[in-house]
């Protein structure tokens, strides 16, 4: 478990890691966050996901709580104090805490910054290598989930309905039947006719950091990719499926609902991007 | 300003009220409230509040926190130690504090309550009997607004961009140009043939108290309400609007967007309805 949190500039024990009952957070889901894998001790993609938190925030008008190179020691720090070698990073910034009020440009608000860090679960991550089950969930999200917001109670609902059959994520389809993305990762298939297809990253969907980087490898490796929406039927009768987030890298997923993908095995192209991913990525600095 | 706020148990000053920094209220959303009017120090309508509040809990399967007789105590200790006559209480209940994971089932969560009371800024009450002006925008919230939960950065976003226009409220219009309520109260127009039109409540909207013990008023006045769906377009034609919510009780909007609604004065219906409000509404001992 996380032994020691950072919560607006100091680092506290868990048990003490507080914030106030009238943070924006808790009352409104007005923060955002982002979640970096750490690796052999060190970030993975940091560039990225620091751009991405600085998108998040601008879309919502966070001011900055801190420079790059405050956030870069923050986080060296929060892994160090908990002894982290291979596991996650969170970051969470709210707005911050006010009377309650709806509107917020009316007050000078000091957003508030919480980050943490965790080992992986190992015995649970080579599991999830073997392949996941997915169950298919109606997609009743909010209108922008290209902002990687706290406003995660479908996503975990969603999940939690997953889990009651054995499903390790759930894919959210639209109400047209096109699969949007994973409740915490983005969702490819290969199809029948072999092409690498994953939906397009626009209002609806999340830019995942590990998408991106996973198109890096498949223009190193030229594999083609087709951007387009994929029905869950589609999905269902691939060759392969899988998924891609900061903690499952590359994750075959070889059931959705009652229906086996391809053979039932984990796919060769996802389990080979999987080996393939960290010699594209960015590798930070300890 | 809340002087004193109760959380998990405890009456505590307002700065030292603090919830975990892994509360789930705080990193998902996962958590429901309650606003109730206070006025002469009593309760309005007390039962329907704690009624919709247990549906909530249940929809989220979220285990009840105290007993009835615990929280009737609770609302009444923290407006006497906030010394509220004229005001509002407000009651959080998140599903409580874990490390982050999606999933909660597989954890024995104890809920985090966070109660507090404050008294209503009367000058701001007195404008808004005057009628209000009123933003529309696109409704992009989830699919579950029928539970009153936390994920309200949409709602607060649309405040905030009818505050740029001196809107105090924004009217939610969804993909087919229908309004479904506003970002926290519900809408009314009395329609060109002088009906009385509110959109019927389901999955969409929240069924306001406030709403329902308008539609007792309703009943005893002899007003006919027809439940159906209107468009902003309708609204914007309409002889008068008004919205209700347990701190707006019932307020004309006089305007929409750029458009005057009637003559541009607060509508006689709205204005009589405000007035007669609370001789059908639940009012609590102190």
């Amino acid at each position: 478990m996380a032994r020691v949190v950072y919560v607006n500039g100091r680092y506290l024990p868990w048990g003490y890691a507080q914030v106030h009952a009238e943070d924006r957070g808790f009352q409104f889901g007005d923060a955002v966050y982002e979640v970096c894998e750490v690796r052999n001790g060190r970030l993975i993609d940091e560039t990225r996901h620091m751009d991405r938190l600085e998108r998040s925030l601008g879309e919502l008008k966070i001011p900055k709580p801190m420079s790059r190179g405050a956030w870069a020691r923050v986080m060296r720090e929060t892994i160090r104090r908990n002894r982290v070698t291979d596991g996650s990073i969170y970051l969470q910034i709210s707005r911050g805490a006010r009377q309650r009020e709806f509107i917020f440009s009316d007050a000078n608000l000091e957003p508030t910054v919480v980050v943490l860090s965790r080992p992986v679960n190992k015995v649970r991550r080579d599991a999830a290598a073997q392949g996941i089950a997915v169950k298919s969930m109606p997609d009743i999200r909010w209108g922008r989930c290209d902002i990687k917001t706290v406003m995660l109670l479908p996503a975990s609902l969603a999940k939690e309905a997953a889990k009651e059959i054995g499903g390790k994520e759930a894919w959210l389809v639209d109400e047209k039947g096109y699969v949007t993305e994973g409740a915490s990762s983005n969702a490819w298939i290969i199809d029948k006719a072999g092409k690498l297809v994953t939906r397009p990253a626009n209002n609806e969907i999340l830019r995942g950091i590990t998408r991106t980087t996973l198109i890096d490898l498949l223009k190193k490796e030229g594999i083609e990719l087709v951007e387009r929406a994929f029905t869950i039927e589609e999905a269902k009768a691939a060759r392969e499926c899988f998924i891609t987030s900061a903690t499952s890298i590359v994750t075959p997923v070889v059931k959705i609902d009652d229906t086996p993908i391809g053979n039932g095995a984990p796919g060769i192209t996802a389990s080979r991007l999987r080996e393939l991913f960290h010699t594209v990525a960015e590798i930070a600095a300890r």
